[in-house]
């Protein structure tokens, strides 16, 4: 047991942030990660992207909609391959709002934001990231 | 705009334990949420299933290994179909521990979780869930 063990790993690759961003747009589904009664939360959300603002929907009395108003919450996304033992995460940090002012809910309407499950879904919530992570994972061909 | 909107919406279905468990049965790869520096955080590990608890593996010095350590953590797996709009996820919570025990090192060892990145990984943590929770959404066929 090596007890000098490093928090970095060769393999993993550290993205910069267009990178990151890039790789958002590529996908439909993040999750959203919350504090719920004390206790940590994750539920995944189909999402858009408006600059580098992402925005859900979620139903007004939904738990996700209260546990998220005005909190911090995380929101990642990522995208593997178990053949080829590589994949990219990409995990933002920041602000959660309800989006209240009408001009603004209109314009996001606009974005193609469509709620999977069915349901009056008439909440946005947008998340203003003021940290943004990703890491790519490629194992080293020699292996 | 519907002020009486639901929390739970048509085509989302929750599932029993057993399905929940299956269905972490055949993913590699799942998200660790906890807290950091008393912020969300969230990171992709693989991971294998040891009965009913999540084993995964960390390097010793590692991030998740400090932020882990004896703390209340969500484990989430899901799997999604974007041309379908079908899919599933599963949230376990549970406190995750340290797995110090040689004896029980060496059956962990033979579970066959191979890390996907290199690097010294001789930290195993064990999640003992205490709430499980599944869903399923499938857009009816009518839409």
């Amino acid at each position: 047991m090596d007890a000098l063990a490093r928090a970095d790993s060769p393999g993993l690759e550290n993205l910069g942030r267009s990178d990151c961003f890039a790789l958002l747009r590529s996908v439909p589904i993040g999750r959203i990660v919350f504090t719920e009664a004390a206790l940590p939360a994750i539920q995944p959300v189909n999402f858009v992207l408006d600059g580098d603002d992402v925005i859900i929907r979620t139903g007004m009395g939904s738990k996700l909609a209260a546990a998220t108003r005005s909190a911090v919450v995380a929101f990642e996304a990522d995208e593997y391959d178990e053949d080829a033992l590589t994949g990219w995460s990409v995990v933002l940090v920041g602000r959660a709002e309800a989006v209240v002012d009408e001009a603004e809910r209109r314009e996001l309407a606009t974005l193609g934001l469509t709620p999977w499950a069915l349901g009056e879904r008439p909440h946005y919530i947008r998340i203003r990231p003021e940290i943004v992570r990703g890491r790519r994972i490629r194992r080293p061909a020699a292996l």
